[in-house]
């Protein structure tokens, strides 16, 4: 029975689900969730995450929400499959995945998410995107950037010379991050730069980079 | 050769780590960092973590940073070892797993740590303790703690009829929210009460709980 994965293809914690099923050659079946009818606050959708937020994976009786949680498991249960993601046969390598996959959920996402949010999302519903928060988090963001680029200066990718769910996982942030000014950010660092055009030149993504919509079409 | 952790042990990130090292009984040497010398924004501690941040953990020549990494990687290397905290046997229980550990760390911890923030850092720094901030994040902690309510209705841990590295994860910050007024968000709901209970009886914590004396004796 083919994976079903509740989400959107224009939200960023569902296509790192997707990319990550895609890496792996899995079938999935992508059940839409009507957010604008906030369909995922209501009883059917609550029972499957109670958090009432997307991605949610259904593999047979399983269900799992938390996008992180759901690539490791699919990075886990498919670890024999190339690439590996998660570095099984080696203990160090994989730890190192983890400590990097970490970072992007800890540092990266949290400096990300606010400026996407104001350069798209604000806009959508008619706000003016907020300067001050932009600001703060371009300078939290360049802070990690730089740690980055001292890291990538030394590997070819964060978690050393393998793609692994530690580069996955930013892939979808940063691809909405560079439609917007602060793409600067990424291109003005070189090992940062030719990372960033390695990981999303990638199959995976490249099936998924279609529907990444949000912000277009609103003429 | 015993593993190093770098960190505090009044400190909350690095606790989570060293619970799981008693957890496994697991032979480590505690090597302090001077924090009010900012001994970790300096070059020999960034060259551990280049995030200038506690804990890190050295096992030979492995360094790791971030306390969930370290965990994980604790908890993988000693699996064979009870508690098995991360149910390597059974994909569907690792899995869930995750689920919950990233459930503390999105949702969870950004709620209770500016609580704690407010009640035991503000006070240190000669700061009134900000009662925004504060009703805020009870606010958001309320909803969380409503969701694990239901969950620890049906099963005795988040991730199901195990202790995990899920709920470990929780133990440290929940300690010094249980010092403040909003120790009720946890009274008042009989299942969250009784897991951390249960959770915090077990004795890989009690051999931290004494160190961690943040907010004491500052007459
Ligand atoms: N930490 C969660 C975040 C999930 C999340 O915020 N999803 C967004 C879409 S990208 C959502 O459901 N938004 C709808 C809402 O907030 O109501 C994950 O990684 O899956
Ligand atoms: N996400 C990190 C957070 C580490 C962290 O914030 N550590 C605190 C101590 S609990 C620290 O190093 N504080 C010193 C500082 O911020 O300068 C982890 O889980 O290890």
């Amino acid at each position: 029975m083919a994976l079903k994965l509740y989400g959107l293809p224009m939200s960023t914690n569902t296509t790192r689900a997707m990319i990550c099923l895609h890496e792996k050659e899995v079938d999935f079946e992508l059940v839409p969730v009507n957010v604008f009818t906030a369909e995922h606050k209501e009883p059917p959708f609550l029972s499957k995450n109670p958090f009432g937020l997307i991605p949610v994976l259904e593999d047979g009786e399983l269900t799992l929400f938390e996008s992180r949680a759901i690539t490791a498991y699919v990075a886990e249960k498919f670890k024999e499959t190339e690439p590996d993601l998660i570095r099984h046969k080696d203990a160090k390598e994989g730890a190192l995945v983890k400590v990097w996959t970490e970072v992007e959920s800890h540092y990266y996402e949290p400096a990300v998410s606010p400026i996407i949010y104001e350069h798209f999302v604000a806009p959508f519903q008619g706000k003016e995107p907020d300067k001050t928060v932009i600001d703060t988090n371009v300078e939290k963001l360049k802070k990690v950037l730089d740690v980055y680029e001292a890291k990538l200066s030394s590997s070819k990718y964060l978690a050393g010379e393998f793609y692994s769910l530690a580069d996955l996982s930013h892939v979808s942030e940063t691809h909405y991050l560079m439609q917007t000014p602060c793409a600067s950010l990424i291109n003005d660092r070189p090992h940062v730069k030719a990372w960033w055009e390695d990981i999303s030149s990638r199959s995976a993504f490249n099936k998924v980079v279609g529907g990444m919509t949000f912000g277009q079409n609103q003429e």
